[in-house]
């Protein structure tokens, strides 16, 4: 299987590449500045361009993009922009494009993650992006043609980011790495279609 | 009680209107091109200007808004920007700008919809904007302060709306009017904060 992994140097896409590369399959990753491939997923013609590069894939995951963490009373649309161009509509045309990149039977597997139930403090704009990509997911499964799945896993506080992390998320349960990783697993050679895959303990 | 209900000449936005006026509360409605004031939330200027108009408010409702429905294969992030830009954006400029001209144990109220949970054929950037903003709304009660809440009401296929529109929701249940305005009434006048008020039947 020939898999396209966006966000492939980050703490939770360095796990997937790994196990992935480690189950024999063959992953190809990229990022804005890391990754065996450059892309800006904030921009439709960089996506374009990385598939074109990459050719048809077997399985696309997106790991990559981030949200504005910060004060609440302060916070404002344009702090919240570069989120919602990134991680919400960057993995939203991952998908739009892609699809025609994906082959047949092939899947998506998106990231969103815990706060779209359960927003720690400060996090209002990283919980209204995860409930986003959340339910594009249900939508998009629905319309999807030559058994192609999506799917999307909605990851915890993942145990290797808790040093840098755990201080903003008093009470969250670690996710080991091996878990949080399994929902990929899942998405991309399981037969599921639709779920959002919550991994929050 | 001093509302301010934006979308106040829509089919929900009416009957949300003609039930808060039977209580014997006051009612302003805002709209784009209809209502006492009016505003176009896709704006953050003109929603600054309808505060300052109508200056201290206990409640602030919307049920403005709406977004692309169309098949999702030839489906654009250009496509659902005025959905971005009014329902999802639109609605969290109305908490961000107006929780100033929000008295002290007032109330928001948004509304999102079952496409959230359940999405339609051709609903998948609706559902997107919908679960955007209830996750919003998870996030943002928990940082309320003053005793101000913030709810948002997920409705179903609206009775009201039938004619028009049951053709594109097969299986769905009628959501009687009064049914719906009673969400309203209870993130309004009730103690509720940060709930997800679904109406789906």
């Amino acid at each position: 299987m020939k898999i396209l992994l966006i966000g492939g140097e980050g703490t939770i896409g360095k796990g997937v590449a790994t196990a992935f590369r480690s189950r024999e399959q063959e992953v190809i990753t990229a990022g804005r500045n890391s990754g065996q491939i450059q892309v800006d997923i904030t921009q439709p013609t960089s996506i374009e361009q990385m598939f074109q590069q990459v050719g048809p894939v077997d399985a696309i995951i997106c790991t990559a993009g981030t949200g504005y963490y910060g004060p609440f009373h302060t916070m404002t649309t344009d702090l919240m922009l570069p989120g919602i161009q990134g991680k919400l509509l960057g993995q939203i045309n991952l998908v739009l494009i892609g699809k025609s990149y994906l082959n047949k039977g092939g899947s998506f597997t998106l990231t969103s993650g815990i706060a779209a139930e359960h927003p720690a403090r400060n996090g209002t704009c990283v919980a209204m992006i995860n409930g986003a990509v959340n339910s594009f997911v249900l939508g998009a499964a629905q319309e999807m043609v030559d058994e192609k799945r999506i799917n999307v896993v909605s990851p915890g506080l993942v145990a290797a980011s808790a040093e840098r992390y755990g201080a903003f998320f008093p009470g969250y349960n670690l996710v080991p790495m091996d878990k949080l990783v399994n929902a990929y697993i899942l998405s991309v050679e399981g037969a599921v279609n639709g779920k959002i895959l919550k991994v929050y303990n």
